[in-house]
């Protein structure tokens, strides 16, 4: 249906919560067909979504959008393929949705256990990457939830296209087309009325920058997925193995530096600092990083060839770059190390390299992240590498979720419980 | 310290912060010997408790609050004895802290899985009862939580005895003091205020009627706990064994007539009404259950002695009676019990009655509960009961916990990655 006014959303919140009941009950067998139906339709029948695509890319060309922005916008035949593997990929993963949890006889006979059923719906707020709204329809389906989905005004047409092969998909194997809803409209009225639609929405996930998701965490009327701000720190610690620590850092900040689990402060202990840092820094600023540096890392790095070495301002400590820049500290201790952190982290990964076990335990012990890491590079905090198969995000609140988000995080549970006619004492 | 300004509540927030950072690492030894030690304090050195407790319900008695307030007010020995039993029984608990979930080595030789870890800091607001102050603590305690207290003001001299109590218990164990605050001041106006302290509070838990749940629920900057609202239902099947309606029917609303999961409405299938509801009606209507009966119900069962069969009103459905009084209605089928289930019920437990194994499972599959039985009385919604040893509180939400919430449910958990210098490819 198409999205004209907030009683229009509100009939699709309807939708998604008669879809959702449908859902829970969902066989695995027609889910996983939904999903590699939508895989297939993904690689063969992408004429019309290509066409879509084009007219969003030359818009958003004629609107001056950067490079970066249309790149993001672009659909290909090979990035469909790349969706199209993913969709299987979370076929193929176990299905989470009435999996036992911890199913026992109580000493009365009662045979009492907690069962995993889907959220709802989950909604998501997201920015113009149009194949997002492929990702979030597959674990939110595979999950058993209905979703509704408000991708970025530039990707509309894209999105558009991708919603129809998705209702297709389902149609075609036989589960309800209303398991995905659509928000055609990009008025923002609409996202501020989604926010207060709490009776149909069980879970709200905003996928974007830093403005969105708190945007979304500070509005939203249901529980919000608030994460994806990382402002990540590599800590070498005095017992570190400085070649270990070189390599580590370079891969945390250089082999993608525009995501929420790249590096961005670099913490290094006095008395390894003559020593590693012109090692660390030689390999970044040959990559072109730009290191922001307090004084004493200044003093022994020097003004950088063609300006990579820079004095750090007051607010590049805690700031999330999202580009091929880092701050550095040398720091006294491993306390002044943890201090730092807990003042300008934002829960996110952090790491330390050390040869010390005590440090390497304590490190772990006290540092307060979602993702503590001895010895190894910030950049594999994400639900593929830590073998949830697939994510919808990366949460950085304690409550229900830390970390990736998976499918099983896309659930929440119900006690059931057997008797024959217990009564309590 | 005294709460007499937001600021000294904003202080408060910060010591519990504090102190939080050190309970996240205290060993369960000192942990235990805390809530033992509390224990033997609230039996052997009760004196002045016993005066303070006393001049509360003196001056509940002056300012002519009910009976039954009164009553859970009231500190006697005894009760004391089954309080300082209930601490004892949360030390035998297994520490949830520094669990793994799930740990394991991946392909690329990292170690990576879950470990568990405290929320943080909880906050509580509750009623009347002082026992509550010990018992949210000694759980918050154990699960590795600073917590801050709001009791009700009828309580106010009971809750900082019981805190100076508390106070001494921790520091006789070596575990700090600021582990529990308390805020002495029972203006309305601190309340408004620790809504608003997301910095210093993880999680609120509200404790008390159906307002204050939805007080908190609706002005929570934090994540709010809102359940022990239970609006139950019991249904019986028309292939029901009629001997077990009429006790499970009894139990579940006769047992304890006053709280969450007790009976509320009463749903029986048509084909056995006129055979099953006399039966069932009269045990309850011989305890004095005034019973709310729409017109078919009201037909068979006729007007009651003593004016305990009435017709139902409007809003007799979906009401928790908290009460001797239950609503019932007849249905032809279950399709329409699990509608009126949908409609009306509060997502907190809910049973089936019935020998008829296809209904017991699609009642299992389709009714959306924390809780929902088979042949057994809603009643045993409880911490306890389901093997968690004690709980917190009964969660009617999805998200992160649902149903009874004992120390697990009161923990989080944070990835941890072992490795040995590994990059991400």
């Amino acid at each position: 249906m198409t999205t004209r006014t907030v009683d229009d959303l509100i009939s699709q919140g309807q939708a998604a919560r008669r879809a959702a009941r449908l859902l829970a009950r969902l066989s695995t067998e027609v889910k996983n067909r939904t999903l590699l139906n939508l895989a297939e339709y993904l690689e063969t029948d992408i004429e019309e979504l290509l066409q879509a695509n084009e007219a969003d890319c030359s818009e958003a060309r004629e609107s001056s959008l950067s490079e970066a922005m249309i790149d993001r916008l672009l659909l290909t035949p090979d990035r469909l393929r790349g969706t199209a593997s993913e969709q299987r990929k979370i076929a193929a993963l176990p299905d989470p949705v009435g999996e036992s949890i911890e199913m026992t006889t109580l000493p009365n006979g009662l045979v009492a256990g907690r069962r995993r059923v889907p959220l709802g719906v989950i909604a998501s707020i997201y920015e113009s990457r149009p194949n997002v709204t492929v990702d979030i329809f597959g674990l939110c389906f595979k999950s058993g939830n209905a979703c509704i989905l408000r991708g970025g005004k530039e990707a509309l047409r894209s999105n558009s296209a991708l919603i129809r092969l998705i209702r297709r998909a389902l149609v075609d194997a036989g589960a309800p087309a209303e398991a995905v809803q659509f928000v055609d409209n990009p008025d923002r009225e609409l996202v501020d009325a989604m926010l207060k639609m709490h009776q149909y929405i069980d879970l709200i996930v905003p996928r974007g920058g830093d403005g969105l998701v708190r945007f979304v965490g500070e509005n939203a009327t249901m529980p919000a997925v608030t994460g994806g701000v990382g402002v990540c720190h590599t800590y070498i610690d005095r017992a570190a193995d400085l070649d270990m620590a070189a390599n580590v850092t370079f891969n945390a900040k250089v082999r993608r530096p525009y995501i929420c689990n790249a590096l961005d402060t670099l913490l290094v202990h006095s008395s390894v600092a003559v020593e590693g840092l012109p090692r660390i820094a030689a390999g970044l600023a040959a990559s072109g990083v730009e290191l922001r540096c307090d004084n004493r890392a200044l003093s022994i790095l020097g003004p950088g060839a063609a300006g990579s070495i820079q004095p750090a301002a007051e607010d590049d400590w805690g700031r999330e770059f999202l580009a091929m820049a880092a701050a550095v500290r040398v720091v006294d201790s491993m306390d002044e190390a943890l201090e730092h952190i807990e003042t300008y982290g934002s829960g996110h990964s952090e790491a330390i390299i050390t040869e010390d076990y005590s440090a390497a335990m304590r490190f772990l012990d006290e540092v307060d992240a979602a993702a503590v890491y001895v010895n190894a590079s910030t950049q594999f905090t994400d639900g593929g590498q830590f073998g949830l198969g697939a994510e919808v995000g990366i949460s950085t609140q304690k409550m229900h979720a830390r970390g990736p988000m998976g499918l099983k995080e896309l659930t929440s549970y119900k006690w059931v419980i057997m008797g024959n006619g217990q009564v309590r004492p």
